[in-house]
């Protein structure tokens, strides 16, 4: 089996989900830390999911500008991250970076870095994807709560389908239906896809809802589950 | 009336309760303005709450040790600060300084300083306490989600019955039969009690489920709501 | 006149030409001084140009990913953005923020903010939108060193026709032919066009080698230079 | 011999006496390289001892508010903890960590950590308890200026009798009627007892003007020196 | 009278002598308040005096290189210069910069900044010039424990024959005489003399054991006391 | 052949000429990890060049005092220490340092510190020195623009003559007819000197425009190459 770099975007609503918390944490450190014993390098990415979802509807409530909201979810991306480092023990790099300098300090550890969000403006999908790049993956896979990209929201319209396979154009041209209020973004964003086209990254989409997902995904990139999108 | 310099500790509890938390955030920052607005000079601390203890727990089970839990529950406490800053708008210090350093920073400029945690093994009382003492306050105003100091825990024992005043020693007995895990502190903890000893703070224990209260302490201290604690 | 809260983002390669660099910074420096003595409150974001260019040539050609690559701009445009401050003298915050926290210190202080980049996959166009969002601004004047939006790259394409006013969506369409180098983002990117369309900011795209542009454009949006954002 | 994981608390009083204050440092730095060698992990924190007592007058005479009295011993105890790592040379980590973030990367580089203190209103006993915690000790060695505790302060009261073995309330008692202003905690003040009973850490105090008592503490917690903490 | 941009170095050995160390410092406070009351611009750098030596003593002994030693008796500076900004009380910048960054924020305050040391390789006098060039000092005092300028060391040599005046390249030439060894450095060194030269600093040494030179000096540079030195 | 700890200083003249950058770059790389491959530890110091310079006038032009000045030029030496960094590979620490604190992380990492300024008023030449001291080099290697030490500046001075062996006194009269405006520092500086002396490091000056005299000189200090400086 070939060992890869692999980023992994974990979605907060697929690792926070309302019930069965702890159970859904500790089953993704534990696909996590197999990846890794199978002789992946792994590098994890989480979202802000229903908590910061909360938190950002506060903020705007009270009058907080939109930037001021990306800086809410990221906090709580943030704690997330470390949450799921936690889980992860000694396997994962003990501080959560938050800037590309402390980034930098990450990789000299050499242990599974988990990062959250970055910046106002960055979603943290762009982040997975420039933890991507900063990392050399060849692979990102970004987990959300539906089986794969559709040719619209499946929640709202019956006749969506998903895509196997998609190109960054087609999928740009599915994103801009889109709305981009603070911790919304479901997707990848704009950034997020024209990073995954600059630095030509393989990326796959998955139902991030079943853990397993993620070994199928690694061990065949074609497999029928997910969107695989092509840079 | 006497202008006077008040330290705000908001219960995490208090500003962030399950139902209607945006009226009661809206409410609290209406409040402050308005001390404000009557020539005090009021600074801001905020707990933890619901959320800090929703990420402790999960912290716990997936193996954090109590620093660490300490650690998830302050950087929660530290965005319910932000939040009450965003709610304060101008009056508020722009940034939530989370050390030492960064307090002195934020009381160069002048404006209502909210702080949340500093380190872990203190938690939010004490910080309350030490900004009490950093900011030369001659008052400290705690809200909890009971209506003062109880001679025992009134949720368990039906024959507790609340102090009107108490000195620093009584109250040290009565903490002493409570537990201590993150994110549980519900009363001044010793640390905190140790602080308004050394300087001789004057501090009032008020229900904070009925934000008015904090007007009826301010205008008078022997009011005959909450406990007054005796330096 | 209208008081406005203006956030001009100015190329790099409009701020630092590659001849008369020290009479370009002098003149939009009195330009934004200008926009300040009518009553304007102004805050500014300032590029890489062709340093960054430079350095970040040099960067990818010894083997740096692209993340890497941006963030050496990045470097470069916050020093560009110092030398603005240099030349803004007193009325400029003296230090130039680099992330969300230290632009809420730079706000409490009251005077011109000016930033550079923020964090690798962000343009500082977008950092431009960021700052806007976050300073409530009501105008965004974006330099770059063509006269507007063109259907399609002018330097290219003969036929290509200036937008006097164009719709979000439209200016996505057109951007998705561009390419994403880092550095080589010449006008809105996707990112920026989000949070224009988010936060609903009045956005006018000029020429910037004529610095009296930018008090053409505020003194009436719709005089006949540039292109107008509609959001 | 069983490998434990110790934190060593040395009281700035013992490591830094007003005599021979070389041969003691180099005594301790032998000690710990000795325990390392034998195969323990071994983190220390130091205290202030009397060149912090000296700058808490000057700074309380000055008219320093109490936190920033704790702030400037803070500083000294972080500078003595600088040296202690310089005399254990390369087995110490190089940078003292002053706050939980900068713990965290002391631990991923897997040295012996020495630290001072963290935030006004903790003793550096409390930071030693949370550094325990932190790093899963499961013994603390606090060394003191007296060979253990007592039923009252030894040097005031000739009734006074060390204890050989106390829980965790009695010693909250006895400690009661000590004072509190900064710098002058000599034992195990009521956050670190708080901290010792809810992460149950095995505490031993002992006389550290010998610094050998160290060594025989870790060999057999019940040698007849000094006093365990039951938690 | 006109009003001057200050920079006051004030030697460690001046500001804490061994014995009546509050009375010094409070008179030092008192005239910088003094001169401030009369309409200066006043910025202060504080040395590292006895306990810097102290300190840089023990560390060199236990086996730290001079750049550590030199950072070592910075630690000491910083804390020496914050207990003299609690000594001006809300006269001072309540933070000490320790770095240009923070440099640039503490302008931003417009109070007194007070300053210790920066980095290794630089004594505290060099810092005093860095800090008049950044805040366009016409003048720079510099206190010492002797009276002023000496053709060689006056405490070995019974000839030495106090100057008062002399041009930098004579300095000099005195200053090549005498030792390098970290904390020691006593009179203006290399850089210090350069940056003098390099931005025209007009500079008087005084003798700092009488407070009230500090007066005189500003009243009449030509006045009899200490040297001035011609850039 | 005998292991050295050698710190290299590489001129921003040297590293960045204005034409083959890139393979000037690559070269020098290359020669650190030979020595690397040797045996030896290496660490690294690039200087400001001819962007240190662009930017530096610049910022003098527009009014920036001499401190600042320094500041700007301290931006691009770091930038061009990340650049050698790249171009090193993983043989690098992953960020620059920039200060004593941020050097013992560097120093805890044990790759190649590769590091560019540090504080207004010091030279890249002395932070070389300073690195030096903190790595315990026991040798100094300082590449520029000419073969070594001249009697006089051998651009202006036709009698110019080099000096194979120099002594640091010598060396200080030399020095002391050049100018010291920022980011024109060309051989070391007296602080560097005096860090040389204090610390006894064994310094060659090379003429950096030919790589491989680095490895003449490592091989054999008295090769006829350059200038070797007693302390």
């Amino acid at each position: 089996m070939l060992a890869l770099k692999i980023t992994v975007k974990l979605s907060g609503h697929v690792l926070f989900p309302t019930i069965d918390t702890q159970a859904r944490i500790s089953e993704y450190a534990g696909i996590v830390k197999e990846l890794v014993s199978k002789g992946h390098e792994v590098n994890v990415v989480v979202g802000g999911g229903a908590p910061a979802r909360y938190y950002i509807q506060i903020a705007r409530q009270q009058g907080a500008d939109e930037s001021t909201c990306d800086f809410v979810g990221i906090q709580i991306a943030n704690l997330n991250a470390k949450i799921f480092s936690i889980a992860l023990g000694d396997l994962a790099c003990p501080f959560v970076p938050t800037n590309y300098y402390e980034m930098q300090k990450a990789k000299s550890i050499g242990k599974i870095i988990v990062m959250g969000g970055l910046q106002p403006g960055q979603s943290t999908n762009a982040v997975a994807c420039v933890l991507a790049e900063f990392t050399h993956s060849n692979l990102l896979i970004n987990t959300t709560t539906v089986d794969g990209v559709y040719t619209s929201d499946p929640r709202k319209d019956p006749k969506a389908r998903r895509l196997s396979k998609v190109s960054v154009s087609e999928l740009n041209k599915i994103l801009e239906s889109l709305g981009t209020k603070a911790g919304e973004y479901e997707l990848l964003d704009p950034v997020a896809l024209r990073i995954i086209q600059r630095s030509r990254i393989t990326t796959k989409i998955i139902d991030g809802t079943n853990p397993t997902n993620i070994l199928t995904a690694c061990a065949d990139l074609e497999s029928g589950i997910g969107t695989l999108i092509v840079p």
